[in-house]
């Protein structure tokens, strides 16, 4: 199933939340520590809990590589545990020199068989062209992000009066040949996601950003509905799956998740 | 021993070249596929063959990573195998929001217990600042890059009439706080390097591109002598590991490394 055709089943069935398995061991509920795979087992009983509800899985690589090769292994066992028709995002913002990148589109899209991946735009096209070249997958360029030193280098202003991350969008819609290109968008930045709604286009939009960076749902519903409703994921991480350090973690991001399913359904069935 | 100690040591010693392990199965000699383990065999005789006379190790992550968690052990025994006097340079071309990041680091400079690392700073300082605040380490961030796609961004002008790049240069000088960033420049920009050598000033410089990429190392050491020597790294991978498919290719990798330390020795002599 193309990884395109997954995201718009799932936001045909008003799935629109992403969950973001940042598993930290320091987090989860103190019982499962002392299981034999903490990590492994925590992703599960969360996976069983919301899969049904949720749009897509955002798996975080640098929370198992910290673990060396016995994270890899976590990391693999989680993807294969996720039901097959839901979208498997490779949060791993890959970009290097054209033969590097190739490796790590190999390690993401054939080893360990996701579906799409963010990417790190920097060093420009050939950079991300071993990525772009698997038409089945779905490629998310940061462009825009939600943390506060984006200010840095994609908010610079460059000599045609246009930020950074607008020339970014640009050349992402030149590079979508394929039709497997999309964005990262910080969902804390909404005044600049509504100004930059009619650039962005058709492109897909991962927001990440809602919850424990405070990002405001109902901003980012309004900038979609403005222009008619598009491809995206608003992606929950620490938000969700940290609401319980009890037995009922899984219950309670559970809960959340259909609170936000309920809550985008609503924002954009009222006039506002 | 601090990770910037091991670069002046060696370069104090006349030692300017960076090992690349960019170990590709498809590209070793045909005879160590059948070992048991091939990509550690290969780089233990690489790393015996050469060691005494690198002034560091790079370790491209995309290489060991697409072999999951295998990959990831072959890397840490690669890793341990390296003598512990010489620099070991994690090219993983990192950066993310500062909760990942903080992993990210703790995956490099603790569980691999690499000494340095290449970052990617487009998402900003709280992206890298997880990776600054260990001091004993040294971090090589991205600014001119030495692929073709440089240009789509790094080169952008900026409506003070700076290139991107520049200002990347400028922000990592702030940045520099407990000395221990230094910046990766494309050998293949040598124009650029020479216009900017000054503004680079004392920041340790890696230079990848020399080799397969074509960069001029003439052009390199004659930039490097017009500003006083300072502190650098000429990353050769594929032109030094794979320069023979026989059973001599280790012996063939230390001949290059020899000539290679012989031939910048005489440009820094040379009145040229």
């Amino acid at each position: 199933m193309l990884a395109i055709d997954k995201l718009v089943t799932a936001n045909n069935q008003n799935k629109f939340i992403c969950v973001g398995l940042d598993t930290d061991t320091e987090k989860i509920p103190s019982f499962l520590r002392s299981s034999t795979n903490p990590i492994l087992n925590f992703n599960k009983y969360i996976i069983d809990a919301v899969c049904e509800y949720a749009a897509a899985f955002k798996i975080n690589f640098a929370f198992y590589e910290k673990y060396g090769s016995e994270g890899m292994k976590i990391l693999e066992d989680t993807i294969n545990y996720i039901p097959e028709n839901i979208l498997i995002i490779a949060d791993a913002k890959r970009g290097d020199i054209g033969n590097t990148s190739s490796m790590y589109a190999k390690s993401i899209f054939e080893y360990y068989s996701c579906d799409a991946v963010t990417l790190n735009p920097l060093m420009g096209f050939d950079s991300l062209k071993p990525f772009l070249e698997y038409e089945n997958k779905l490629n998310f360029i940061l462009t825009l992000t939600s943390n506060p030193g984006a200010s840095d280098f994609e908010k610079l202003k460059l000599n045609d009066g246009t930020y950074f991350y607008q020339e970014v969008i640009k050349k992402v819609h030149e590079w979508n040949s394929n039709n497997n290109c999309g964005i990262v968008f910080g969902a804390t930045k909404n005044e600049e996601l509504r100004e930059n709604i009619n650039l962005i286009g058709s492109l897909p939009v991962l927001l990440p950003g809602v919850g424990t960076q405070a990002g405001d749902l109902k901003d980012v519903i309004r900038s979609f509905k403005s222009n008619s409703r598009k491809l995206f994921l608003i992606n929950v991480s620490r938000g969700l799956i940290y609401l319980s350090s009890g037995n009922d973690f899984a219950v309670k991001a559970k809960e959340e998740l259909l609170r936000l399913n309920s809550e985008i359904v609503e924002l954009f069935a009222s006039g506002d």
